[in-house]
């Protein structure tokens, strides 16, 4: 941010306004105060019979390697749109019996990545725009080594684990 | 936003980006394309034996009226971080045993709330700058009809119903 986006002022300074406790950028001009907040991040582990479904990233970062469709939530939606939403675009998939599965904060970057567990409808799903293939993978299949992001890492590891017990709490975490 | 926070140009546009489906504010002269996402509030129920604790707002909006300890959650922090800061700016109290309880997407104003359940560690509570009074109340004794937010009515609504069941599964939802 090099302007103020009310008033257009280059006048940007970084300080705690009254009554706050947090340093923020605030326009020496008009005095709007310009808030910063972590982003949401949501998507969901569609599960069909044994296996869960994957995509292959088509862009950057970590393009080629394998992720669960998975994108930022947008304004005025509730979270189970925004992660069929993204399910949807990333794999073409549809999905039922969605249920809330991994709150994983990541303070290093602002997000909070919320991930669904959900059953596929049906074997119907392809590739989109963001994605190279997407594909069906058990357990022994799943490239580890080529997983895009920790986060996905840390949801799927919880998942199989959760399947041998018979039991899928929420897990809520960090990733640091 | 009337002006361009990267080059300070005021010619935005609502267009749809290249690759993208959604319209979102692009300058045109710069080509920033300027995001909006939903924000997280966060916060807690604390717990004493068998009374909640609630702060009487002493800010707009709603104020006057009841709450439990939540506001936004700031860049850097974790989803916890962000519920015990919130409890402590605005009842001085500290907790123990959180955990995740209610998680409700409010589309209408781009928020998502996820509030953690939580132990008081001791009696030791006070209002913070945005509270008039903090105040412990056991269940006959909430102010139902003065509760300050519908997803205050909601998460102490369950509360008090799973705790006659005596089990608290996380809800997800959304408040239209």
């Amino acid at each position: 941010m090099n302007f103020c986006s009310h008033c257009g002022s280059a006048r940007l300074i970084r300080q705690v306004p009254y009554g706050d406790n947090l340093p923020r950028l605030v326009c020496e001009d008009c005095r709007t105060i310009h808030y910063q907040n972590p982003k949401i991040v949501t998507g969901c582990l569609p599960v069909w019979e044994n296996q869960v479904l994957l995509c292959k990233r088509a862009i950057e970062p970590r393009y080629g390697l394998w992720t669960l469709p998975a994108g930022f939530m947008e304004n005025h939606e509730t979270l189970e749109q925004a992660a069929v939403r993204e399910t949807w675009e990333e794999a073409k998939a549809t999905l039922g019996q969605l249920s809330l599965y991994t709150v994983l904060s990541l303070p290093h970057i602002s997000q909070v990545y919320m991930m669904f567990r959900a059953q596929l409808r049906d074997l119907s799903f392809a590739p989109g725009t963001e994605s190279l293939e997407v594909q069906l993978f058990s357990q022994d299949e799943i490239p580890w080594d080529d997983l895009a992001f920790p986060v996905i890492h840390r949801t799927l590891t919880h998942y199989f684990q959760d399947r041998s017990a018979g039991d899928f709490p929420v897990h809520v975490g960090d990733l640091i």
